[in-house]
């Protein structure tokens, strides 16, 4: 694996999840073999759970791990040909290169605009990373895919499953903001290779980009799509077609415990951080329906199993 | 130890302190206890002496060390019940439970409002990491406390006294800021078991809490207090009663030459950072009274002791 | 060596040359020979080269690093003898011996203010804490020089040089903005122990200062100062007569293929970041010619060996 930007770099996925797992039964299994080796990790957007358990996974492995907050007044210029003479300091090409002087691996988080979608799917800033680094790249969250979570997801379904291929829907929820379609875009990416049934339930306005959608069942009927559900994973995306907006919305979306009991006592997931009484009851979240910790908990064995692939031919 | 938020936290405090001194001798005597383990430290106030002497403590141990500023961008919500329909993002109980994925022991600083007494002296914050948390927690300065100073205070004091029960003054200092009043707290709680003879001295308006003043002798005499005393340890607070205000001080509380030729040449202590010739004069800092940069360097061995005890029983 | 602040600090320059270049062929040579050693970096100013591969290289030596971002909130006084009544809330004094308790070694990065000259030659804020630290103080680019950034410069003319002796020039650049003079006050300073023909051109009025500049050829036609030239070190700095000004220049001084052509088929060199078709063209920069990247990559080299002299023999 040359690099880990979405599920097409992953020569054999399910061999991944499997490793993935096995990291989680004993994390310092191979606690030297990224001995003498960084991780370096650039923020364009904050980051808990995806800085923690990234670090942690590093750790345990043994990489030594440098942190760059870049969305403190590090100003890239993307943009070639360009007389570089306003406010951005840096150029992507030098600081990609140079990054990678100091780094075996290179973590890169950079959110949408949400204003210019053809920049946004183009994921031009990750794009851009990996043109002009010179060691793997590891996405931490891009404009359109966060793979890590997605792994993380495959494998909190893999755990809890209670039958060869359970019923897993997507259902968007409320949200105060408009947020990206990263979680949403690559959780049915990677649940095309996972052997589960998955629906994706939204309101009207709120399609996936065409991309992504091709090939997922589609349901606009929230409670038709959680009968008979495993799982519920909730999440809140702003609109594709009107880009970066927020259609209005008359039905509630929320979850709550009425609508988890139209499904076969699915577990409840969600990626964090999630709004209370806005996108899932309190009720729900604090059931024993609800996995969401433990959901959180797996990225890191997600991010082990990713970093361990990208440096284990290396010397 | 389960955890190290206040005093009543310690089984034996004394044990405590004579390993702290005992980790001092030989910081790195353990330097693999702590191997595979890692330390979260959640700021939500910002710290120089905390920050750095916590982590160095942790890495003596060999904990992989972790830190969030929460101050910067990440709004949490504490109340329960509510609707999140606002400016924060993640409520507190997945918070906890999330980091507590991530660390062994998390480490969380927050300052009191200076404002809402009630919850301020509720230890509201801290309260809320330590019921959420699924691993002990260290406190790294709360709203009311800050018990790892109190250790190393006691140590310092230890390292320097010259008979068997010395006099120790608590003397309030001037300050151009309201500040917390979580460093005399703490001190006058820890100094309960420690064999010394305490006073506390400040001007009227500047009792502290009932709860800590208790079984405290106060002096509003400064002079008075000062007399024959070993150690003159001086910090600024705010007002208990008018919460969170400066009442009016007439009198000259800065600590002078004159004021230490009061005594029984007293070390000199404070736990920094200090304001000069406002709290305390030029020459008494840098005369061979002052001991605040060791009472400063003693801060790794405290931690070095409350860490290893969170976590010496635990695989 | 006990500080690293200027080449007047390193014994032997020729050596620690070497050594340089030693650690480049065998990184981890001496893996554990920090262990247990911490060193602390405080910023005033930003940084990413200077951050990552310092950091690097104290890894590769086997330190703890804890980095401290000064820039975030943290306001010292460094006056003697003042009423700290103000919004600076800790005295240098404090500060450099308190870190002193938590590191082996010290970093400081301070950029110059650009408008008290006579304070920033004297390297004010760095020497306020190499008076008051009890350890090692490392530069990391002070107001008025980078030697950290020089000993990498040497080191990548050494390696690159096809000559017993070949001619450096070093070229100012237009810049947007006002910038230190300490990469060229430096980069002189360091040329003059290395065995070449140095040669300095800039426009009028952009001559360095007079403890720099002495014993340096100037030289204002930039064609002739490239004639012959095996290396091209360019890099804008604002003037020191009309201190931290930006003077008018007619001419163009932007590096490009056309004047790369007047020089004896140089290498183009700079610290980096670089404005791209302001200080040089895409089509310099993106030749073969150019050495920048590798020139950032011997930062961590020439990091680790002023890191491992300056402990080597502590125990």
């Amino acid at each position: 694996m040359n690099q880990f930007t979405c599920l097409e770099d992953v020569p054999d996925p399910q061999a991944l999840l499997d490793k993935a797992l096995q990291w989680k039964q004993n994390p310092l299994a191979a606690a030297d073999s990224a001995k003498g080796k960084t991780l370096v990790m650039v923020f364009f957007n904050p980051s808990l759970r995806t800085r923690l358990s990234t670090e942690k996974a590093a750790q345990n492995l043994g990489f030594s791990v440098m942190t760059f907050e870049a969305s403190q007044g590090w100003q890239l210029e993307m943009e070639d040909q360009i007389v570089m003479n306003t406010d951005k300091a840096e150029h992507i090409r030098e600081a990609a290169a140079v990054i990678s002087q100091y780094a075996d691996v290179i973590g890169v988080r950079s959110f949408p605009s949400l204003d210019d979608r053809e920049k946004d799917y183009q994921d031009y800033i990750l794009g851009r990373f990996v043109e002009y680094a010179q060691v793997p790249v590891i996405s931490l969250e891009s404009a359109i895919r966060h793979p890590l979570q997605s792994l993380t997801d495959w494998m909190t379904i893999k755990e809890h499953q209670k039958q060869a291929r359970p019923k897993v829907v997507l259902s968007w929820a409320p949200h105060p903001k408009a947020l990206p379609q990263a979680v949403a875009n690559s959780f049915v990416e990677w649940m095309q290779v996972a052997d589960v049934d998955l629906v994706v339930t939204h309101p009207e306005g709120y399609e996936l980009a065409p991309d992504f959608r091709q090939n997922v069942r589609q349901e606009y009927d929230q409670q038709k799509a959680f009968e008979g559900a495993d799982f519920v994973y909730t999440k809140n995306w702003s609109a594709y077609s009107d880009y970066g907006q927020k259609p209005t919305v008359k039905k509630d979306w929320m979850i709550s415990l009425e609508k988890m009991a139209w499904t076969n006592e699915a577990k409840f997931m969600h990626c964090l951080p999630v709004r209370r009484n806005v996108v899932v009851a309190d009720a729900v979240l604090d059931s024993p329906q609800s996995i969401v910790i433990q959901q959180a908990g797996n990225r890191t064995f997600a991010a082990q199993a990713v970093l361990h692939e990208l440096i284990k031919n290396k010397v």
